[in-house]
């Protein structure tokens, strides 16, 4: 009777037991080698934990899931492992080398121990332990000490009120609005699991082009509901603020105001109020994100105030509650001959040092938008006593978005391996983010999500490494993106050692190819109108100056790109002298930043002894065909993965392909009319025409 | 080994084998009563089937898994039953008591065959006979005939290229444009699987409100793919179509046109080689639906020409292709004192018999749009020489979206079975649309689809009953809404016969429940603005004068209603007689349609006893409290349930009991404004004022 029974599920389950991806890299399958499985199971005969904190609980209930099913045996939850051995033992201490999320693992005895100087670093410890148990590594004479290197580590959602995500591409929001507060959906907590397996301690959880709803009585609840999920994972949520919603939203039994200048008495005091409302409901609530006078959103500019005006008073709405205000400064101005390169530094830089110290300005790693590769935005480094946020973009609005295999990790380590030079060698940005190098109170690190209710959470199964490398970086900025990507593959694709190096190469090199046929040597901002989808680099008609892309590569009959030198815009001079030094020669500028900094000659001969033109076909072309590359080595890989999995990348890397061919196709043709030279040998003219290629464009700007 | 595996699959597999809903009412697993599953085993030794046709095989292999999954036993597939009893034979031959798609399933010796006259045939019949076994119900001395009453029976997506859903309310769009034609995502497979199981056998898989883009190469081969998973399923897809698409879409090669005149050569020759491109890629191309001149869509009036020149033009474009050209009658034109129940009528029926044959209208069950109750649509039996179709709205637009439960059967069947008496008594709407009235050939019956992206593909697990409920219909409007709902919840929620009955009765209870707290006694259009979310009868601004609420209920200090007899607009004059007769008295009309008719005064006594505004407070009130009735039935529900999909249903009841006040205080208070009457008792007075009310509904209408 059992047997038929598992039989029966066994034939029907594979309608909802294929892997899916929706596990992520929690996956607990049973170890296949019984020997290692019989090993683990040696130091996991119990889980002992007192009290009943609901983090701790976590930690416990967490580890015996994963044990478990790891293991294949049942893993009790005990009280206390007096007298007992061989077990876990998760302890909240007093341990002066770890900070107050940091962790230990310690072999004692014969139990593992897991202490931290707080819940949630026991929480994040036994996620660490899991995590060696997912890699096989071993868990004898344990010893492991983790500190976090900075303090926020949160994923901003650009999610709508209507259920759009903003530059999402993995399906709608994760909230659903109409059915909180009083319904509550699985998934929220399987996403606060997968953030707490990585450290993450922070959720933005709408757009910062942000709806007033947030700030209503009505909302705060639906908010407050999801809060309530993620509070037993130690997540605490932000929200995005519109700016003025003293004057769109009203009481209850409370008009609204008819101003929302920062300096005015009555609102200030509306929102001393509003930040009463939200922490009567969520106590533990993280605070603010504010994108204010940037791409039409108001801000306190309207009422002639500053950036400061306008975080100050917020940080002083939230008075001696433990919150934040994060402000963004992504800002720019819509202007013939200025440099939006520039913009962001111009305005935030003389406001350095006015800042109330409850705020964060959060940074983008570039100075324009997330593009395939920017320099650091010259703001690092530049504001000493302001505190300065990471803000990376792990969405894929510039990458291919759901179709193209880009893993992040080694773009955002470019970055913050770079070395600012503001106090002499080694002022890395990642110690400006870490506040090690201007001493700051306040750390922080965000990641605008790429999640989205697609089964597999980030519709490209690849791009929940990005999710995962995002989460590990904001941990530890140390740690090498090969080495997460490794972990990643063991913990959601496969253990087989020859597919996890294979895989890892291929992620390692994904960012490069990526670059290569579509943005090469420091080419920017070039990409389909509006959506961002596609090539576009022939467009100088738009709103603003700022959005024509003629305006990023200045492409003429003599050359190409985007002189930011002292006979240009003179953007680099926002760097220090040792910084500008190594872009400021087009001879000597490393070939990746190029055309960021440089109008160049077509007929200019680089280092690599090939003219610019000739130089920039070889890598759309070898970008192109690197993608063949991907999709055969892929191809190989099918035995060690699941069939699904293995389905899914193949078809995403077959549009991948396609595309590769369109940007090529579309760059050089473009960039050939100015050039007015051959493509050289051995590579193949497009056999098509630019016109046959703006076609395609054209369909997918249509309404 | 093996069983510490399958322990560690079960201890694992909670995360991926909840039931989430995703398998819909094709759930597999092994039936508890091993006797059952005995018995059903002696009749299903094989399944036997021979040839290639890819539909046959579609049939062979879910019958395979359907039994294997329910049975918990593998049945093999074999060629031939020659000298074999025991089993499923699988055959299509030519029987005079069936149509292409009907089927037979009848006990021939020891086997039972599934026979038809197409391998359609034989996939319905073979899902019909995994009804059976689901259901519980015997197999043997099997005799059971049907044939489908409606030939095409299709779903309507109203799905956006960027992969929002106009009035969806269940997660993003189930295709994804920018991964296909080259990735096929595996759930195009299971929606095939879930409409070929119901007998749907067209899909049209874009918004009516058109994109050009489904007119272009690039998307057509996108379509395709899509086409290509549909087809072993016995599904056509089906394009909208954006009437001017000849003014914006070019070849390859091919300009566009400056006109998209339906009369104009180059127009007509555009439209010709455009249906030969579609056809060259996807030979079972079914056809278009077109929404034109109809809520700012453009079409055939922008050039002086008539629907019927439009629709025709297409026809003749689809030439000696097996399409149709299914035209929609919804239009309305802004006009102050016109009324908009007429519009439909007054432009379509001068048109009658000016259509070519392979034209279909399109006709919504009602004259307005989808409201909680509509009287039927006066056009059905009003264009004897035009095949009508129905348009049925499954997505729950103005019945509460996704957290409302509605069970849509009772409401379809309220039209189909509505008498027209335009032949005499019996001149049902069904007959109209089945053809049987007026000798259509052409029959159809489409449904505005409510699936997307959630798992559960309709975000309230209900709501799969209606998608079930519509597809059983089309296939046979003849089968009782209760049956319907028993036969879904049998197969989708629970075997426990009790539980059946509750569960059943709940849907069946729950639209007019729906109707009483919202708009009871007839009144209709009184929804929030736009959203269509919540109540909002007060609204009197709009961009036209029928977007404004007070247009439908013209509530005064007098009454409340629609005049629509001769001293009003005398919309009723366009039914029979006999129609009219039932309608034209306040004192006779049916309660439930006596607002959609008469202005009726607030002291006016109703059959009821009560006064109109007494009457509508009982309604409000009764409505209300009955939600709360549903919580304590399905609370009560819980053992015989799957925890998922009580919790599920829980949760959305919990927000409709909310809502279901919200409207009821918003309707009384905003009415009783003008009734200057108190709440009668027992009931209470809200304890909120209609400020409070309207600052809620303002709340859902901020950016």
């Amino acid at each position: 009777m059992i047997k038929k029974l598992l039989l029966g599920l066994l034939l029907a389950s594979h309608v909802v037991c294929a892997d899916d991806g929706y596990r992520l890299w929690l996956k607990y399958d049973p170890l296949p080698d019984a020997t290692q499985r019989a090993n683990y199971a040696r130091s996991a005969g119990f889980i002992a934990v007192s009290g009943n904190d609901p983090v701790l609980r976590t930690a416990a209930s967490e580890l015996q899931a994963g044990l478990q099913g790891l293991l294949g045996k049942p893993v009790p939850v005990i009280g206390s492992a007096a007298g007992r051995t061989g077990g876990i033992v998760l302890q909240v201490g007093s341990d002066p080398a770890l900070n107050r999320e940091g962790y230990r693992l310690a072999s004692r005895g014969n139990n593992l121990v897991v202490s931290a100087n707080s819940a949630s670093g026991v929480l994040y410890g036994a996620f660490a332990l899991l995590r060696q148990v997912q890699t096989g590594a071993s868990v004898a004479n344990l010893s492991v000490t983790s500190n976090p290197k900075v303090k926020l580590r949160m994923l901003n959602h650009w999610d709508n009120v209507n259920g759009t995500i903003e530059r999402g591409y993995a399906g709608s929001s994760l909230w659903k609005w109409y059915e909180l507060p009083e319904r509550i959906d699985p998934r929220y907590r399987d996403y606060a699991r997968a953030n707490a397996s990585l450290g993450i301690n922070g959720t933005v959880v709408n757009n910062v082009n942000a709806s007033p709803r947030f700030m209503t009585d009505e909302y705060i609840k639906k908010v407050a509901a999801l809060a309530d999920v993620f509070r037993p994972y130690g997540i605490r949520v932000y929200l995005s603020v519109y700016f003025p919603a003293s004057k769109v939203v009203n009481g209850p039994g409370k008009p609204a105001l008819k101003s929302a200048d920062p300096l005015d008495p009555a609102v200030r005091q509306w929102w001393a109020e509003k930040v009463n409302e939200i922490y009567a409901q969520i106590p533990d609530f993280g605070g603010f994100l504010v994108k204010a006078n940037s791409e039409g959103e108001p801000g306190p500019q309207d009422y002639g105030r500053t950036h400061a005006d306008g975080a100050n008073m917020l940080a002083e709405a939230l008075g001696t509650h433990d919150g934040v205000v994060i402000w963004r400064s992504f800002v720019y101005k819509p202007a013939e001959n200025a440099d939006r390169f520039r913009a962001a530094y111009e305005e935030f830089t003389p406001l350095d040092g006015k800042f109330h110290p409850k705020v964060i300005v959060q940074v983008k790693n570039g100075p324009i938008d997330f593009q395939v590769r920017e320099p650091f935005s010259p703001l690092f480094g530049a504001m000493p006593k302001t505190p300065l946020a990471m803000e990376f973009q792990l969405t894929q609005e510039y990458l291919g978005f759901a179709t193209h295999m880009v893993y992040e990790a080694p773009m955002f380590k470019e970055c913050l391996d770079t070395d600012t030079h503001v106090k002499g060698p080694g002022s890395t940005v990642a110690k400006v983010i870490d506040g090690s190098l201007h001493g700051y109170e306040q750390t922080a690190m965000a990641g605008v999500a790429n999640t989205g209710s697609d089964r597999n959470w980030t519709g490209h199964t690849m791009g929940q490494a990005n999710w995962y490398a995002f989460g590990r970086l904001a941990w530890d900025h140390t740690l090498p993106s090969d080495g997460i990507a490794r972990e990643w593959v063991q913990m959601t694709l496969t253990r087989q050692p020859k597919a996890v190096q294979t895989i890892t190469d291929l992620m390692m090199r994904s960012r490069e190819i990526y670059v290569n046929y579509t943005n090469p040597l420091g080419l920017h901002h070039i990409m389909g109108y509006g959506i961002h989808y596609g090539p576009e680099p022939w467009l100088d008609k738009a709103p603003r100056p700022d959005w024509r892309h003629t305006y990023y590569h200045r492409a003429d009959s003599v050359g190409v790109g985007f002189n930011r030198t002292a006979t240009g815009s003179n953007a680099l001079s926002l760097y220090t002298p040792q910084v500008q030094q190594q872009w400021e020669n087009p001879q000597t500028t490393p070939l990746p930043y190029l055309l960021w900094f440089h109008h160049v000659p077509w007929n200019q001969t680089l280092s690599t002894g090939r003219s610019l033109w000739d130089e920039l076909c070889v890598r759309y072309y070898t970008g192109a065909d690197s993608v063949r590359w991907m999709q055969q080595q892929w191809a190989q890989m099918k035995p060690a993965l699941d069939p699904e999995q293995f389905d899914d990348v193949a078809g995403r890397l077959a549009v991948q392909q396609k595309e590769a061919i369109w940007w090529r196709d579309a760059c050089v043709l473009y960039f050939g009319r100015f050039a007015r030279r051959p493509i050289p040998a051995p590579f193949k003219a497009p056999d098509r025409s630019l016109e046959e290629v703006k076609r395609i464009v054209d369909i997918y700007q249509l309404r």
